[in-house]
């Protein structure tokens, strides 16, 4: 399985995804601030793997501390999380990593120094190990869905290269394999960044799942045609009564699959779920770039200069198109995700189907 | 308004389309084998500029014949016939326009053959009127459905660059800008070729008509938003039961249009309904080369090697979702659009509205 990052010998290995699909590059971080140059120049992206390259880069920063208290260290540890959390200031998986460590420090306060440097390597990998675990969690509750000669639609890219492993939407695919079961996948290219075209489909490629690549104005002419069977989408938050912000088009393609009796399946790792908020209308949709849209990889100009341009980063779908939320804790009907805002909540009467 | 091919002095002046909206080059042809060079290196396409630019090389392709009788004369012209048809062998314009002047010869074998070259002229500029004014027509019967504050969403390039003048979708824009009204036009970029972004787009601010550009992935959003009052779309091919075959994605805006309550107009000149096919079911889809989607611009490569494409060139929206189809004769139901197939029937009882 394709690995955006991972730890190896003492060194951070980061996959370049900046340059995909047309050139695979891994690069080799020996210290923190090669990570952050990483997160800064997105070689690597998507939440989950953008929290774990800061813990690793935690990990390697403490490697190189020369101090004698626990207190001593621990201070000469911040100059690297601040680093860290400039390199993209809304990125709050960074936020989240620095606030884990700190507080790890402060559980092993009487460990030694050389002995906390080691605790700290292994806790940057625990949790790349749990990102997977979670990620492996959302595809065995989710590849119940996908049949024998199914084929899956899926839009943008919340695959393995966005997380340390199986990805969300693309979990499901990969258990779905493992399973033995034959199914082919179409990608929307998902304009304006393309990431359908050049993470999603390379991705599957190299993973040997089959994968046809489709403009995002394709889905809904193979719907009729019947080439459709489900869609299995990320999300970027998903809220308490089941509304779900994802990539730019996750609507339209919830919207067609409605027209066409299609189930429309999200893929939602808890962390992404945001239970403080009640519905999809609270969600701010963030405008970015025109040059997102007049040009294509920032270079090739594809529209007249000065134009008007409306580029939404982000839908919200409303909860009513979705069939089921999927998450590493089973599968659930938006109207019952508000089950998960309980930790203590017994799930088992509102799983959909089972998870093996 | 944007001129894409016109008769001025004695040459047939051209706008070179395929740099658009990069540059914007006039090309004069002074003889027919320019005007076929342009044919096929697409500085021209849409079918109805493509039936006037083949009508103005036979023009230019007679004046230079020598001959003392019109079947000398006649005969000489055979080989510039061949060479048009031969330029884009699908284009079913070039054969109108070729069976058109060679009947207009056989009813002027009284002439003298430079008076002929006279009038073959004049045949080449009325075939060039006829079409701005059917999409006048156009223009009038549609510009109703637009009012003042509306935002119109429109899909891939059934414009002035089409045509000879108005084009089709965006005539009842055009008139309606002439009737004073205010209001905003909403372009899809439309992937993979790009007409909405490189030429409707461009064609509407050289008109200065307010328009905004959107990836195609945006309009669900936009109408979800209530940003969206009504769409034109144009037509490659309309049926005898209304059903529209148009560029792809414009199936998937007519879905978006009847889930959120937009009415869906499409433009539809009598030449591009075919009265001979009963329903969409049997209208041929083209798949085109898979370079289209991998590629930008035939040279921005976005997406894996080797990877499969799926790259259907159109899609058939089902009569039930139009609101209307808007001709030249009056717009109409696309349940009553068969009432046009006889010539001498009385429309008054069927169209919607008025063209005033």
């Amino acid at each position: 399985m394709v690995k955006t990052i991972d730890w190896v010998d003492g060194s951070v290995i980061m996959l370049d995804q900046s340059k995909l699909p047309l050139e695979v590059i891994y690069i080799e971080c020996r210290d923190h601030l090669k990570v952050a140059e990483g997160i800064k120049k997105l070689w690597i992206r998507g939440a989950p793997a953008i929290g774990i390259a800061a813990s690793m880069a935690i990990a390697l920063a403490a490697r190189e501390i020369k101090a004698v208290t626990v207190e001593d260290f621990r201070l000469k540890l911040e100059p690297a999380f601040t680093t860290l959390l400039e390199t993209r200031p809304t990125a709050v998986n960074i936020r989240w990593a620095v606030d884990r460590f700190r507080a790890f420090i402060g559980n092993h306060r009487d460990s030694s120094v050389e002995r906390l440097k080691e605790l700290l390597i292994e806790e940057a990998r625990r949790v790349l190990a749990e990102d997977i675990e979670v990620n492996r969690a959302i595809g065995l509750w989710g590849a119940q869905f996908i049949k024998d000669g199914d084929t899956v639609l899926t839009h943008c890219n919340a695959g393995s290269l966005a997380t340390g492993g199986y990805g969300t939407a693309t979990a499901p695919m990969r258990v779905a394999k493992e399973q033995g079961k034959k199914f082919n996948v179409i990608a929307d290219e998902t304009r304006p960044v393309l990431q359908g075209a050049r993470l999603t489909a390379w991705e599957l490629m190299e993973d040997g799942i089959p994968v046809t690549l489709i403009t995002d104005n394709t889905a809904g002419a193979l719907m009729q045609k019947g080439e459709i069977d489900l869609a299995i989408v990320g999300t970027d938050r998903t809220v308490l009564n089941g509304d779900v912000a994802n990539k730019i088009g996750t609507y339209s393609v919830a919207v067609l699959c409605k027209e066409h009796s299609i189930p429309f399946y999200v893929a939602a790792p808890l962390s992404s779920i945001d239970f403080t908020i009640p519905s999809g209308e609270f969600i701010p949709i963030e405008e970015r770039d025109p040059e997102e849209v007049t040009h294509v990889f920032g270079t090739c100009r594809i529209a007249p200069e000065g134009v008007r341009v409306r580029n939404l980063a982000f839908d919200v779908t409303p909860a009513r198109y979705v069939t089921a939320i999927i998450t590493e804790k089973g599968a659930f009907r938006p109207s019952d995700l508000k089950e998960l805002s309980d930790p203590d909540r017994d799930l088992r009467g509102f799983r959909i189907g089972n998870g093996r």
